[in-house]
């Protein structure tokens, strides 16, 4: 204990209690990575910030049953489902929660929409734009009903990019000129590591580019607040053969191997309909980068800066400042005053990448509760989406400059 | 989803489940800013790890019966009480977890453990070197009946700092020459920050001493793997009179004074066991430094050096490496390999403040569970009070060099 | 003093003396920024390095008389001329140093080669590919009898870089996968700065693709040991009409404005010989970056990042380390092994921008005295010159790919 | 050439010339690491400056004939002297720059000020309290005759620590609360390092201590405008015996040894006269340090923060900002309105170690010639050493708080 926080001996004053009444009961397809992520998100979210509903983790799903059930008593799922049709008939199910691969976001989202429930689904929304555009649709008539769709963009709600959003929305960085994004790993900078689902293009959509890529180019649209207009890009995959898995995930048999078939890395160049230029590289072949999502900003007033493996900090150049006294300043974006945090640890306790799955869980409850306008929005992963494919476009067409389709959803 | 960790439809591999079917009763006393990161980490630990027993949130307690049954709503705790003592005579309730201020940690750890109940006590661990020894010898009647009395220095378990300690003790560091540790915050900058109870010695035991100084001398002792055996000090109080405070906790009273009689700042040198040389100094009056809990650990062979603001970082400078390419490296402590990293998220994904009462949680769990030894015990809580009671002894006869008695508990 | 070496009192030995009788001529046109720094290098390499022959600042060219025997005075020149063909034409002139804008690089350099001198000239070679094949045809058939032709690339002579190019060609990075390259200025953010001969293309030949952007290319191609075989750009032009200067240098007339005729920012991706994708930014618009010089280099077994802003740095990640202890480590390029670094100060006492230019002048000494091969020759020069081409056409051209012609010199 | 400046081709101004008639002649006693840094600062100054007079390197003096020779051709001096009293005796030497061990800086420097020269002395000023009270004594009563005398602590003409001297000054701190400084070296780590004169206490008067603790404690005293009044201190010899060195400088012969008879490390706390408390560590054994010192001062409006490895960089907090957006910001102090950086490069154009000599060069001549206060001057070197000889007696006397005499020189 090292802080300044008083006891109630103190000063008689109760610390505010729980007071939702309401339920709302989640109901998640899948179990692995993101799953164990979201599951603390909804886990947590209630007892730390006072939510206008309960979330109860109500019923998880995935086909093994005996795995299934396991990760419901890992996790503290009430229930477990072995089709997601059931689970989306449940009746304690309010929200369906998609963590599955892209290949079945849409069918999944659709379904759940169409069913009277609230979706909130991982990124990239979609493996095509023709399946985001049904789920932006779906999403549209849904809302028309009161119920919420929402994008897992977890990154936003980061608080040091969600306190980025604003001093941008303030003016603070006044017109902006450049955005440069990176988000680098090197997870498969080892030749021999295997095959999975994530490398091949019928499960995943693409490689770097929909896993790391989406991410950067909905932050970029995201803390710009405008679209991207158009896209030149090149793609690679440098590694075109690996080992296929062999018995438990993530090991492999050296002995077959079979075809890499999405980008081991993307890079483009765009622009966004300020005019501003943007560069974009999503690579998983950064040797020493584990989890690279760097950002920067320029504008005609100011700067910021940010680095995803120091997510408590937040580069600020003020360029009104005297230039004696100017220069990129480290915000720890740990304040009462920062987003999210007046519910966490003092001023320099930092937070941690799980910390978005628990914000967004408080962002989802409080949509559906008080009838927010639900952000990120299908609408946003649609956009995102035709991005995506404009860099695959562009890629495929000598890096050609592509424009972005920019249009309401219907 | 940025990741590459594969669902069971890759795999059939189920995750693996939840087994224990022992579970640990835990009952805590307090619910301010140490009880809620306790119940997080009470809350998510068998979420995350593989216990050999479910810990269970039975019982909290507080004096003001609305305060603290909305704090157990909120932290979600199954009961409340209003006294200790009935807490601590509950059937569920296993293990007593004290999250009060200093001045009574004695009284309840000895009771505690006196009745047959595993203790967890935050740190530091008493107001006062008798109080720490009574609390040593309780822990060890205790231990020959089996019960597990640790206490709260939530720092080791900084997956860094748990890894610093083992480069230390594999002698990557070779003899060790040099530590320096500092605890800066600024939150007592403002001359106008209210009187509360850490500023008072009847409360707190010391000031900035037991609140930050506490943490750095106990990681130094830690780290090195062997005690400070004297030490030379100099403290300050640079605010001696504060607003009272007024109404909801941490507002002011502006017009009623009081004394503020514990230390702003203290800082020492001292000697540890092997001739090595270290410095500390703990403040609160370090603006713009929040929780600058900075350490540097330089031996023979190499050097190690950390900040808590940077929690998921360490840098190691291998001295054998040729000069040419030798320098302080920045190791993400954020690999499988890393201690407490295998249950958590994929490299560079890292972790915050919050984490290393998770994992406080885990090692309490199996410590008792599987018998292990207690660690940190609460002798090595008495040797931190030694050196705390040697640094105020010091300061108070003029910086004289004071040796920290050192001996087995009998 | 705070050092380790010894004086003659301790060691009775000697330091090394000035050796050299041979006498090296230097003959310099233009005398602003580049020809301050031109003239330290050439008047600090002999007092610092054991050089083969002594630089010896015999006349400096400026077309205004006063002017130019200020500039002599102030930078140490023997004597001043007002036409570099006179320049040229002196005996005691062996080496005629270039330090005009691009647009009279051809003429003058063409000419001193011609006329039997030894030539270096500051980058951008050329304002265009044309110019530049005449430039590098004549260095060819100057070195066949015996002279040498070198471009002022001055960042290869930052002992961090060269020592970088080094990690390069000895393999401790492996089969390259990507560059990322910065250089980014804001001296332009201000709308008001002035419309200078920078900012027009006829004199400059293009904005912060040939000023900034050359030096990254250059860089990528030496550190990489490969050329660029292609380009895709976009580039722009933000603020398209700026005051003109007026008065003393530097300074804005705010009635009357003029066209800015060259690029504010150039943005391109790019592929080396090997595979690997690099890619690019230059821009005078990014608020707060002064100097930002960046790059990045990752391979199979390593990586490299380099920032101009702490020149005296070199940060390497070694991939074959286990990867619990590898990571980014900092080398401080100051140790006596480290290219350079023999003649300067002890470990840790940094280097400056300056530095690059003695480097420059030492490594021209040597390769004239020992007939070494040109490094960086006209002919790689050349290579960025087509790079810069090839740049501008792909961003004419809606960024489509652009070969960038790769031939010998004939 | 990357840059803004403009050429007179474009504005016809001449630039600045040199206008000096008036010259210093500067006689220099040692020619080891200082007389080398030394050299390039009288050389170079006059090139970058606008001085009122012209310094001539007028002669170098050394014990041995050849050697001195050699370093009067290497460094660019005049003249050689074998003797240092027929070195001050030249008409040509105006100035004294005394770069020889400790142990004989009073009485060259009192020889010289008593024959009417003026002193420039290297740090510590002399090996103990006696010789520097006989050296300020004399430099008061050649202060009365217009003669200059300043002690060479160079780092306080580093940029960004003149910068933040003026930021103290201004009070954009407010009331100083800390201040903490460590100057650390790896240079001793090694245990077969050689016994040079810097290691026996009758050459160098102490250690660590005096040679990297003199910097620090003279820069405390210098950035806070204040005195220490008291310190508490420890020091030690971790390798208390070392080979001799053993034929050229640096090199040691394995089989003789002998003792080290000054200390490797000195830490110490002391006060200021304001009440602030600061905190010193001097170290040469601080695996991986290389040249780090580092400082930190905390007020209760702001604070800084620098690091000699890094030292073209000024960090700033400034504590009335909104606690939002404050953060240490990292000021480049390379902007032409920065200290003395009017005469060098643009803006992220970095100096390095060497040009504190530049700028000590240039302060010398403009003290001299325009009858400006000495700064730093003897009497602040006393001061210095005053502190020193009290840590020696604090360590000496089981660190207790030892009074640090300040008064006038009489």
């Amino acid at each position: 204990m090292a802080l300044r926080e008083e006891t109630e001996q103190e000063t008689g004053a109760p610390p505010p209690g729980r007071r939702p009444t309401t339920r709302l009961g989640v109901g998640m397809v899948g179990y692995a990575f993101m799953g164990a992520a979201h599951s603390q998100g909804w886990r947590t979210a209630g007892h730390v910030f006072d939510l206008p509903a309960d979330p109860v983790l109500a019923a998880i799903c995935g086909r093994d049953r005996t795995a299934v059930e396991a990760a419901a008593a890992r996790h503290g799922w009430a229930a477990a489902e072995t089709d997601w049709r059931a689970l989306i008939a449940r009746d304690d199910v309010h929200l369906v929660d998609i963590c599955t691969p892209g290949e079945s976001h849409a069918e999944i989202a659709v379904a759940a929409l169409e069913a009277g429930k609230h979706v909130l689904c991982e990124k990239p929304l979609a493996n095509s734009v023709a399946e985001a555009e049904a789920m932006a649709a779906a999403a549209e008539r849904a809302a028309a009903r009161g119920q919420v769709a929402i994008v897992g963009f977890n990154y936003r709600k980061v608080p040091a990019l969600t306190y980025a959003r604003g001093l941008v929305a303030d003016g603070r960085l006044g017109a902006l000129r450049h955005i440069r994004a990176t988000y680098l790993q090197d997870w498969l900078v080892d030749p021999e590591a295997p095959l999975t689902w994530r490398l091949k293009r019928e499960r995943a959509g693409s490689g770097a580019l929909g896993d790391l890529g989406a991410h950067i180019v909905d932050l970029a649209q995201y803390l710009a607040g405008e679209p991207l207009v158009g896209v030149s890009a090149v793609s690679e995959t440098f590694v075109r053969e690996r080992p296929l898995p062999a018995g438990p995930a993530g090991t492999a048999d050296r002995t077959a191997r079979g075809a890499v078939t999405v980008d081991d890395a993307a890079l483009f160049t765009g622009r966004l309909a300020s005019g501003a230029l943007a560069s974009f590289e999503a690579s998983r072949m950064a040797a020493g980068r584990k989890n690279a999502l760097r950002l920067e900003i320029n504008g005609e007033l100011g700067s910021l800066a940010f680095d995803l493996e120091r997510l408590n900090e937040l580069s600020f150049h003020d360029h009104t400042e005297p230039a004696v006294t100017a220069g990129f300043r480290r915000i720890l974006v740990t304040e009462p005053g920062h987003p999210y945090l007046e519910a966490w640890w003092p001023p320099g306790h930092g937070l941690g990448y799980e910390h978005t799955f628990v914000h967004q869980a408080r962002d989802v409850v409080r949509t559906i509760a008080e009838g927010l306008p639900p952000e990120p929005s299908f609408a946003d992963g649609l956009q995102v989406q035709r991005v995506l494919a404009a860099v695959e476009e562009s890629a495929a067409r000598n890096s050609v400059h592509t424009p972005v389709p920019f249009q309401e959803v219907p």
